[in-house]
């Protein structure tokens, strides 16, 4: 293996997947729901494959879907761009973000993440030889250690990468935070890469896309995919929406990493972008149901939660029931238990910091999510 | 747009087919079929969409494709390789490729490669800040230099690159000059990496796996996909077989780049893979006769042809038409006879390698190969 992933392990959710199976255990780790997308989405892929539409798609996108893409961020942002010029449509937002740092990030350049964070931001970070600055989120409330933010972003930093609603946290930065970041980025000159595949499950608050604010966009990639918005993670598609300077960046690496995404999934992710409003409207109030059943769930069994605004992800502190670490707790969840969940300590520059959360999801049906509490009810 | 991809622009494939489209030429450039793939492996990715198999799949591949590769390659190669530890899915071919140069090449490392090559691999080869050696293959049959490759590989050589059937000159590596490679990467200690994705496009000699000769499959990463055997390169289905060591390489990297590749179309390919022979018989007699009419097509022309031996393409001189290079040729041939075909000389390390030779491909219905022979007759 070269040098740039040597120090990688086999992602996390792989890991927690595999020893779940093994184990026969309920699967709250990895964040791909037990249920299937709607059908209208579904039909939309049998149609397009119908109709041949089976060959290389345009590479930076099928324009009908970067059209789909413009309209919906207008929608949700306020902001016109351009779907050929400013949108690309990659393999699940996972490919915008390596395409991002690869098309964008020169070997020694600086990048400001935060910690805890999604464990792709830190291995394509690497992979581009940027130099990290970590910044660590903390419980209760994760929210952002401005001055800390101020005394380690400079001229020298190139790019600071967020995620609201934020993995594995279930926080939002707030508008405060927000325009605080924003403020910096516009004094230090520094891009902002915001992965935002959350946005339309955020329940305490209005989600903000940091683009949208003033003097931001030039600056800012915006990623986004279909898998979590329309419960279809296997089909790969996600998009970075960026001025075009950046967006040249993105489309060169994406390029020659992929050249460009299935097609048939393509068209049917043009149909889902223009789903009406009350889907959207659906989707979060099922979402928040959900939440509310395992936070209950949760803290009835003994755990301390923390809040859950966004995502479909919660984070508790498992140290109550006195295993050493989060990974030992989780290898207990699941062999004792038989409730699999993600330890949190290798999302941080520092594995200490992460060693009493642990990460559940809960997009799951409420039989599983109930099923869930219920062996941990009995067995923790 | 970061460094390391400063020296690319829009791969020429998505320029002539752009241009194409803008002046209603007949697409003979960008590899693509005009027709669809097999109405069985389309049916099996409506089947796997319909039976809800659309969330995350195993970041190496859905288990069943695995097997299904696995077992493919022991019936065209004889080797037995463990679909759990040898094989990955990837998105294509094209990912395979990056997965490869980013997952097993360190910076400054050097990587041997024969021109003209298929374009993303020196893209990725870049982005991996590997020390690219090109050996120039020459027209009428692009045989391996033997003695030159012998000068320039060395113990310092950390792999060699090659494509057979190769694109885009339609050569195929004789069983002689990959026993000759072989020996000198067992004498010298290097990695093949090795693009057989036109494997079941070999018409004048068989098709021969390089990790089949003795000693080769332990340093060899080979990459295929679903793409041009089954008429579907929009599908996006791509594999690299390598042994465990070296496939922990392709894994972390492409567990970064894009995570999983589209889970209904892994179902799909599965199936696909399970063709009978026939499948396999009737596509080669089927592209032959394509070739055929092409070549004779472009010889009546007037076209020094060179031999299409495999794949889906074939290379001409253009200097008998009396324009300055390759890239001049093919803008005439677009705009004034209505023709797509591809420059070669962005597949050079030198460009002036190339200013005589275009590419034609014949993956296209017969009607379409003789109206782009017809539009040249008078037009050219
Ligand atoms: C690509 S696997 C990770 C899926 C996910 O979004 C998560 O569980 O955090
Ligand atoms: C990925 S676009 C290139 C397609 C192809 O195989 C070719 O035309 O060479």
């Amino acid at each position: 293996v070269a040098k740039r992933l040597e120090k990688f392990k086999t992602t996390i959710f792989t890991q927690m997947s595999m020893l779940a199976a093994q184990h026969g255990a309920i699967n709250l780790g990895q964040g791909f729901p037990n249920f299937d997308g709607p059908e209208f989405v579904k039909e939309a892929a049998i149609q397009a494959i119908r109709d041949g539409k089976n060959q290389y798609a345009r590479g930076c996108g099928v324009p009908d879907l970067n059209l789909a893409i413009a309209d919906r961020f207008k929608k949700d942002t306020g902001l016109v761009v351009d779907p050929e010029k400013e949108v690309t449509v990659t393999t699940g937002c996972t490919e915008a973000i390596a395409a991002t740092m690869l098309g964008l990030i020169n070997p020694g350049e600086e990048v400001i993440l935060f910690a805890p964070y999604y464990d792709s931001y830190i291995a394509t970070l690497s992979m581009a030889g940027a130099k990290v600055k970590s910044i660590t989120l903390h419980p209760p409330d994760f929210s952002v250690p401005i001055e800390e933010l101020k005394s380690t972003m400079s001229k020298d930093t190139r790019a600071i990468l967020i995620n609201t609603p934020h993995n594995p946290t279930g926080k939002m930065f707030t508008p405060e935070e927000l325009k605080a970041i924003a403020a910096l980025c516009i004094e230090n000159d520094v891009l902002v890469f915001s992965d935002e595949v959350y946005d339309k499950l955020a329940f305490d608050m209005d989600h903000v896309s940091i683009a949208s604010l003033p003097g931001m966009f030039e600056r800012t990639v915006t990623m986004n995919s279909l898998g979590k918005t329309f419960s279809l993670t296997g089909w790969k598609i996600g998009w970075a929406i960026a001025p075009s300077h950046l967006t040249w960046g993105v489309r060169q690496a994406h390029a020659f990493l992929t050249f460009a995404s299935a097609t048939p999934m393509q068209w049917a992710a043009a149909a889902a972008l223009r789903a009406p409003d009350s889907y959207f409207v659906e989707l979060k109030r099922d979402y928040r149901a959900k939440r509310d059943i395992l936070v209950q769930g949760l803290k009835d069994v003994g755990f301390k939660v923390f809040p859950a605004s966004g995502t479909y992800f919660v984070i508790v502190d498992h140290s109550p029931f006195g295993l050493e670490n989060d990974v030992a707790f989780c290898e207990y969840l699941i062999k004792e238990v038989g409730v699999a969940a993600i330890p949190t300590s290798v999302f941080y520059f520092n594995p200490e910091d992460g060693k009493n959360l642990v990460r559940f999801t809960f997009c799951k049906d409420e039989e599983t999510l109930r099923a869930a509490v219920e062996r941990m009810k009995q067995k923790l």
